[in-house]
Order: structure tokens, then sequence, then C-alpha cells
């Protein structure tokens, strides 16, 4: 029911280069902050006050991917829900459900294959297929929504960065490095679009009193994304492309043709977007460092997890012949002119509480 | 969540073995009985007369396997839902929400593939992971559950009919085929205990006032399943398998070890198990003929069949390698001796509506 659009998951099944052997960046992000969403939910979430009968506690994961993360980050908000509960004087024990959304081309297989065992399980697990940019659940049907490092893919590319004719033309650039005035513009315009959604959906999906938790990347005001590591990696990741293209074993049209989903707004840009929707109050929202940040981090672990994160939407572009020579060439051209991890401008972790009204 | 069984999904994918390409007759059955749960539904679903406010209409297809079977069958339903929906006053148009439950292992990523196209589905899809022989789903959180040729799937071989020194020993039979009667008792016990926790589960998963509709096989009072051409063609592919021990392509030891979980009760045995659970009224029951029953079906036809069903299961037990050569013996086996379809004993379907107390 949710509205289509391109689609590009992570890396699936279990080899080593699929998204769950390689995700642990991501997860540390999760780590930093979940102390304080802990806190935040009990002291904040007055459900369970609110309704005193209710039976079923339903969480979301909007683009859960295929775990381990989503696992981590839903167990968590489990805990501490119950905790609360335990403190108060509920008729029933409370049944858990989570939710576990990303779009229709996810290794859900995956998913359902490595949860915790039925065991160690407290609560009940469905399967969400759809684009997250439209609604996927019924009107109050959840209590707790949570989406981590999802709102940076963008629902499309913007039409006019692979349009030659446009002042907007990425020209062969892949992603938006913040070098073309317009191109930025483009994307700003997209993701404010897209943001609109995925709120829009959120807060009719969410019941009044319930609290959407958003974990994501942006840049500090100011910052270009050419300047970060990860822009410097996409960049370095394009430069590879055209090496490939000088060799005839890409084209430099195709290189033309070809540019990320991807978009880091910029902190005031990012409240903005979230300030827009009248239906939620901002509980809570901190920018921080992300822990790994101040890091070296080797040229493998770059690698791998970026290997893991693009390799769809490049197959899909490009061939699947491509992805291993790419990441081949990415790694030696690494070697050679390592990242100067400290010299970069950093990129931030973006950590929001919305509650519906 | 749910309890951890063995568990043999039909062929997954959508290739020309695939259980996708190959469940027309479980279609004939459900067509066959479809208009019938229709006017009941028309008639008897009272739950939204009872709650006027109702928001959200929620199905589950239990053993839903991936389609296009189980799409079919809720799309019937929520037809008739909305049908008598515009019939009466509601405030706010009902959104539907399906849960596609089958085990863990079952080809989820092929069935949210295959799904109806956005456009042309109306209802809220989301996938449960979870043996039905236990909860899947929080406790009154459906509205109507369905469940179509499943429950012949025992959730385990019953132990004793693999052990040589019991009485109930099925020697190098590969199925309940009714010819020692310890066996037949071995597997009614675990049939009964069997659709004990399927109706427990399900009591506890529907509202008040919901409806559970059950389609399947079962075999009219007094007929051996040995009879039956479903039986004749299990008894075949355990001869053809013999034939493999005799030339090493599998051993003796393994085919006395290897029993298929499943049994078709006799009808009024099948009444029986279900008037046990006390929360449910047998609101209609009928046991009819299978459309496809009386015709001659080509040896084709149950070939495919049957590999699209039993694959999963034979392959765990002999190996990957055994599957191919037995239906090409099997297939061989059929032309030499056609199953003359008229003359077998009638096995039947069993069409069964539930309410919820």
């Amino acid at each position: 029911m949710s509205a289509s659009s391109h689609s590009y998951p992570m890396s699936g099944g279990d080899d080593k280069h699929s998204y769950i052997h390689n995700s642990s960046y991501q997860k540390a992000g999760i780590d930093g902050v979940q102390e304080k969403a802990r806190q935040y939910i009990f002291k904040n979430l007055d459900l369970l006050t609110m309704n005193p009968n209710l039976s079923t506690f339903t969480i979301a994961d909007f683009g859960c991917s295929i775990g381990p993360n989503t696992f981590h980050a839903v167990q968590n908000i489990i805990d501490i829900v119950k905790l609360k509960e335990s403190q108060e004087n509920s008729l029933v024990p409370l049944e858990f459900q989570v939710y576990f959304n990303d779009l229709p081309n996810n290794d859900f297989n995956t998913l359902f294959r490595t949860q915790p065992p039925s065991s160690k399980q407290d609560y009940f697990s469905v399967g969400v297929p759809g684009s997250f940019y439209g609604r996927v659940l019924p009107r109050n049907s959840i209590h707790l929504g949570n989406t981590s490092f999802t709102t940076h893919w963008l629902s499309k590319v913007p039409e006019e960065v692979c349009d030659k004719k446009s002042p907007a033309w990425n020209k062969n650039y892949i992603h938006c490095n913040d070098l073309i005035e317009e191109v930025t513009e483009a994307y700003k315009v997209q993701f404010t679009k897209d943001m609109r959604v995925f709120l829009k959906a959120r807060a009719e999906e969410l019941v009044a009193g319930g609290l959407m938790i958003a974990l994501g990347q942006c840049l500090p005001d100011g910052v270009a994304m050419y300047e970060t590591w990860p822009g410097i990696v996409k960049d370095t990741i394009g430069d590879c492309l055209q090496d490939m293209a000088t060799l005839g074993l890409t084209t430099e049209e195709k290189i033309e043709m070809f540019n990320l989903p991807v978009y880091f707004p910029q902190s005031s840009e990012l409240k903005g977007a979230i300030e827009q929707n009248k239906s939620f109050t901002i509980e809570m929202m901190e920018i921080v460092s992300h822990p790994l940040e101040a890091m070296q981090l080797s040229n493998n672990f770059v690698t791998s997890m970026y290997r893991a994160i693009l390799s769809t939407v490049i197959e899909e572009h490009f061939g699947d012949s491509v992805v291993d020579e790419l990441f081949r060439r990415f790694a030696k051209k690494l070697s050679k002119h390592p990242i100067d991890f400290e010299k970069c401008k950093k990129q931030m972790v973006y950590h929001i509480v919305l509650k519906r009204k």
C-alpha cells in the first residue's frame, strides 16, 4: 500500500560482505545514545498511565535492514518499557509486538532467520515490507516508532542532477558532495519533501502520546559533505569508477547518469524539516559526535562498511560484475592515500525524540 | 516467541518446481467453498455493528506459504467485509491489515516480492514468522483468522513411528498409510494434541466475536489413507526410495528413519478435535468433495504438485541430491502404473467457521 520507489537495501545474506557483518559503525552510533533514550522513555512515556488496560505495546523499527542492530535497538526499548511497567500496577502483563519495516526487497528471510532464539525473545515479531516514505501501517496502531541511520536515504535521486541540460547537473560526481550549489539545492528540496512525507505517515501510524525516536547522520551548519570522511569516501569511489571508465570497464555516460540517493542535511536544516510537521512536539533533540568519529578507522573497515551499504545500488546501475573490481580498487586507493580522519570536518549524529500530540 | 518445531516449507522461489507454480490444486479447493464463506461472513460478522469506531480490521492467514493462494483468499475476505461495511454507517472507512503467517524458514522474500502491486492492494501487509502450533500474535489482536490446507502438517513426526523397538514402528513406509494400527494411533494422538495447541493459540489471538475459517483435507469415516490417491502417491514415493536404496542411491536405514509429519484425520475425529476447544462455537462445518476429486489428474500435474510440497522435507532428510532422481523415478512409475482416480476412495475437504465466544 506504500508508494513504490526505487529501493536499495543493505547487502543481504550473512556472508563476509553482508550488512549483518558490516554494521558495527551504526551499532556504535546506537550504543552512544541509548542511555539517554532509555532515560527519556522511562520518564516520559505516559501510555501506561493513560491506558491501564493496555494489553499489547507495539513498536515499529522503520528501515530496520537485516539485523543485528535492529534487534539490539528494539530490545533496549522493550527492556525499559518493562521496567516502567513493573513499577506501575497494570492488571495484565503487557505483550510486545515489534514491526520490522523495510523495503520489499530487503532480505526478510535473513532477518527472520537471525532473530534472537524464541526462548530469549519476549516479543511477537512481524515484518512489514514497504517504503517508509508512505504509510506502511494502519492508523493509530503504533506506540513507539524508531528509526536508526535511515533518513539520509532519499526516496529517489532528484531528477535534475542527472540532466546534462540542468544547472543542477552533477557532472561526474556520484553524490551530493556540496561542490555544486544547484545540486545541493536539488537534494535539499528532495530531502525536505521526503522528511515531510515520512513524518506525515508516522503521525498517522502513531497513537496520541506515542513516541518517535530518530537517530541519524547530519552535518554541522556550514560544513560541506566533501570535507567529511564519508564525503571523501564517496568521492574516492567516484574516482575509482572514473579509472574503470578509462579502462573500458564501465563508461563515462553511465557514471554521469549515476547519483546516490543519499543526503546528509545540515543540523539547522534538519531541525527545520522536523519542525514543519505540527503533529509532533520535539521532546528532545541533540546533535552529538559519533562515538567512532575521532578514531582512525582502518581501510579494511571502511571498505567493508561501504561495500555492504552501496553494493546493491551500484550493482543495479553498473551491473554486478563491477562491484568486486570497484572495491578492490577502492581499497588500493585508500592504502595509497589514507584518509586522515583527524583532519576531516566532522559529521554528526542527531538524536531526536518526538511525541505525537 | 512461538514454540520451535521442525519445519518444512513449500518450495520457495518462483522456478518451475516452486509452490507458486504448483498450487492450483489447493486453489481449486479454496475456490470450491469461497462463496459459502463469503455468505457466512456477510451474514454473521457482527464486529462492525459491535464496534462502530473500529478503525482497522485485522486478518491473519495462518500457514500462508508463498502465494498466490494466500493473496486470493485474503482478498476474498476483504471484499466481503468491505461490502458489509458499505451497507452500514461507519464513521471512518476501515483500514485493513493482513498478517501473513508461516514458519520462519518460509520464503517471505518471495511472498513480499510477488504481492499484488501496491496500486491494487487495499491492505497493509505484514509477515509473521513462527509456527502456528503456538502463539504468533498478541492477545485479542485479530478479527478474522484463516487457514487453508495446513492442519494436516503436524508439528512433528510422533517419535515411536521411527523406533524399531516400538509396536508403532512404521517399518519402511514413509507416511501414515493406515496399514499399521499402532502407527495410525500414534499419528492420531499427535494430531489431536496439535489441534488443541492450534485452537488454544487462535482463541487467545482472536477478539471476542472474531471468526476463524479453516479449510483442509480429511478422510470420510472408515476410509484408510492407503485407499486414497494422495495415500497411493506417498506410498509410491516410498517405493521409489526403496528402489534407490537397492541401487545404493540412499539407504534402507535412512528410509526407516523417515516419516512425513502429515496426517489426514477422519471426519468424526476432526470434529472431535475441534469440539474439545470450548472458546469457539462451531458456526458452520461442511465436509465436501474436492472440486478436482473426480477428475483424472495428469501424471505431470501430480508429480509437480508433490515435488513442490515434499522436496524440502525430503531434502532435509536424504540430502538435496536425491530429489531430482526421486521425482524422475516417481514420474516414470506413474506412467507405467497410472493411478485410477475413479477407483480410489475419496479424500474430502473440510470447511469450518468458528466464532470466538
